[in-house]
């Protein structure tokens, strides 16, 4: 029996690199959060201390901060995999990388009712999300990359039910056909060929679809408008192989008024913060490849 | 020489009541984070334990909930002045009252382009805000609101400078004429008469004209952006007595990518967390009443 | 080619409840925070809403308050591995459970030098960890405890190398022999069989070693103090099968003192948030039994 | 009617400085986050941009690092005070400077039964804060010392009571004879003269009091509560002129268990994170100096 060293990676997370385009008197702003992961014959550094194959992960850093230079940013999933294939194809000792990008969204400021050239305001809640994978070299390699977003904040006030479901000695849960709805998304898309996608456009049609399915479906539980929302996703855009959804239930309690004298027909809620319901699925196509690495999370391990 | 107890306050923080109006198809919805703060004669409470004239934060809390089922949420500024004057004037040892009410922001989702009648995405990054303050009763009775907002996350890519500064023996700092801006924007503002104010129309006027403010002012340094920022604002609008702001000058460092053979004419940044520049000023008329305490922040004491 | 449900599971996260025993005058507390998440027959309820085979999340924190009840919290190893069970053997759509423990850490308050009764401080920066997952029912049943921790903030201001490290084109680090070296520990260890374990016990030591190794070895880099670590854990503890660690590198900066004619001999730093190093790692018997999905972060999957 | 500059402020804030002592083959670590605030003559900063009179903010990150470095941290009331005086006294525009340190605390992390020489675990929760304010120069210079801690989190499982409270038409609350009471304690204390005080042993003897009298007094309410450890304070403490205690009422909601035909004597409690009470109050001495502005809040302003 004995005492061997299991799985390894790591990296340098959360490198927060702005990238201002000023060529055009319209300047664009790309505004991330990059963190790299990377796997590979490293176990020296573990078991003797030697270095002589780690990259250090300030050079990492330095790495994309050369990138947003030399190449640009633009679209994350881009920006995600030329990292990634960098470290696997240009790095020795590297075997797999992955790079997990956030980026944080800016819409222009309004000055005179026009769009400002050169001054912007945080946009939305959400957080677009990107990574990708690459593992093996030349023929053998594989690569996959996802899209998608989280914190999107959404609460529909009725057209949300929860009745039918089964009781055991602990259920005290009232059945209720009308209820406040809310959650705080997180979706993540993987395509089946990432060589040849309109990143951008597919995020914004994503995040339409979301919203709308969210909206639109009467919902007999978050476990039902997931699946219909994924199903959307998968119908309209045949790049995306599969599509996985993170939604808690961020619960809205009626208050009851009654002692005070007051009826409460829907109007009054507490917003409580825990416990919340934690509702999770996958929707995917029959045929899509594996999924392999790509849905672990970022920058979890242990 | 004695020990005496001094100030005392106290009262409910943050109770998260969302209030939904469905008298029409089309709902409404205002989440809001309310706090009371209740000040008068409760040294009994502390000194021996007495509780007889304590009204509890519970019942705070409570009085919130039932306030916005009976009368409504309606325009903050309203909601939290009706509960100030209503602990001051209807519970006995209340002798002064304040409440903070901070209120998220939704937009209506989209579906097929049209505004949804019941579903709502939140929208921006910022939080808008009120406060009352009810000192006295009767013919000596002081009331204050204000209005606010913190959140605001803006930024220019270009438009600013620093140089010219007073240099001592720790100044390292080149001067610049060409930076990037940014911040996270707190503003309150007073309101010199609270009685006949369109306070949900003045907030949106006074976020536009800060953030054309922000935009369109060539910035020497944000001081000087925060005072263009707080006239605008007071020359727009008679019904404002003094606003004060507060700007994290949220530093991004421009990466040297000399090392590696680049250059980098104001295009890659590194965002930092901390530390940051704190700059903080009030505008105001010559002629305001004064402010007595609603610049205190909420529910900040000790 | 169809769109299909892919896995699924849900539950209810972040259920808070504090245990206190009062039989003896000297009480003690076991303060936790719970999440659940079941797998199983739950198609039906995504794919038509039909929630007939859904026990509520609900039903879930009311479980685990009634267990807290009746059977008491105990080691928390030992209370999720119950809650597990009780999930797959008495809810029959149930096919796997999984149940993850945080546990914030209390010590008496000292009143005149003596422990207090029933007063009590927060201790320690860390969290204590559990986890349970069980699949399967019979003979085919299947179960993984895991212990952890999170958060022990450990600095050591010299003792700690890193140099003789791989450089390529974006390299700029200097290399040292003499850094302050500071993380935020996350560890989970899994049990090779959780049916008789001192797990407070166990839980201690394992901390102990923690510390005591990364106080004493002389550190090449942080990948050769965490195998130090995890290879002295599983050296002392046979009932450990694997032992996963994650540490991100807190780096400290010297500061530059002498523009201001100082020295600066390893004495000044600064303190940075982002970006860090992270460094992962698992040290694992060869003979351990596998894994399975035991290292799924919890409540993590999108 | 004139539009007109109020009070303004500017300064850095939390810099993350960590001193290290190595002299000695005992190490010391004082781990520090500070932020300064200068007020003074700086109007044609905002009225016209110019700088002249602006001391960066970099500059004063600088100075803290030099300080840090030339003088050591020693206590952080000094250290807090020495800066002070120092923007005062050598930066001419400067009227006026405020200076508040948190300290994160450190203990020895334990090797074989010893405690380790350069090794170092985070202690307990809270943080020690402290500040310095100095206005004016020469003979009318006014000094201001303030010490403090926060997020000290004390829990204890009975001796609280909450009953005989004032009841109106929105009252609800049942009394109760027994309770849970736990807070995260907010103090600040400011000292009568603060040029020779043990700032440390001080520290450490006021933590102990106000964790004595939380534990120690049989609680008829969080008000009375906090009457008593201030008075304790002040009792043993001469120097200390005043204290001011804010402490949220953590509510522990004793679960109902009654539909799993289960009794609940004070044994399973829910934790609710929000709303929560907050209680506030200051105890001082009737011949203490005026307190000036010494407790306004650090970094807050609007």
């Amino acid at each position: 029996m004995g005492i061997v060293l299991g799985p390894t990676q790591y990296g340098k997370a959360e490198t927060r690199v702005v990238r201002i385009y000023r060529e055009e008197p319209e300047h664009q702003i790309r505004d991330l959060n990059v963190s790299t992961a990377l796997r590979g014959e490293f176990a020296d550094a573990h078991l003797t201390g030697d270095q002589a194959r780690v990259l250090p992960t300030d050079t990492q850093k330095n790495t994309i901060y050369a990138f947003a230079g030399e190449r640009g940013v633009g679209e994350i999933e881009d920006f995600a995999l030329a990292l990634a294939l960098h470290f696997v194809e240009d790095v020795e000792p590297v075997a797999a990388a992955r790079v997990d990008v956030d980026e944080y969204l800016w819409e222009r400021a309004m000055v005179g009712g026009q769009p400002h050239p050169h001054a912007f305001v945080r946009s939305g809640q959400e957080i677009r999300t990107a990574s990708a994978i690459v593992e093996g070299s030349g023929g053998s390699m594989v690569v996959w990359v996802l899209a998608g977003l989280r914190d999107l904040v959404v609460l529909k006030s009725t057209g949300s039910e929860f009745a039918g479901f089964l009781k055991d000695r602990f259920t005290t849960l009232a059945e209720t056909h009308d209820r406040v709805l809310a959650t705080s998304l997180t979706a993540r898309w993987r395509y089946v060929r990432p060589d040849d996608v309109d990143f951008d456009g597919t995020y914004a049609d994503v995040r339409r679809l979301l919203v709308e399915q969210f909206a639109a479906v009467h919902s007999l539980a978050l476990q039902q408008t997931l699946w219909e929302m994924g199903r959307a996703v998968l119908e309209a855009h045949e790049e995306i192989a599969e599509i996985r959804l993170s939604a808690p239930n961020k619960h809205h309690f009626l208050v009851d008024l009654a002692p005070f004298g007051l009826e409460n027909p829907g109007e009054v809620f507490h917003a409580d913060d825990r416990p919340y319901g934690l509702i999770q699925c996958a929707v995917e196509r029959d045929d899509a490849p594996p999924a392999g690495p790509s849905f672990e999370p970022p920058a979890s391990f242990a």
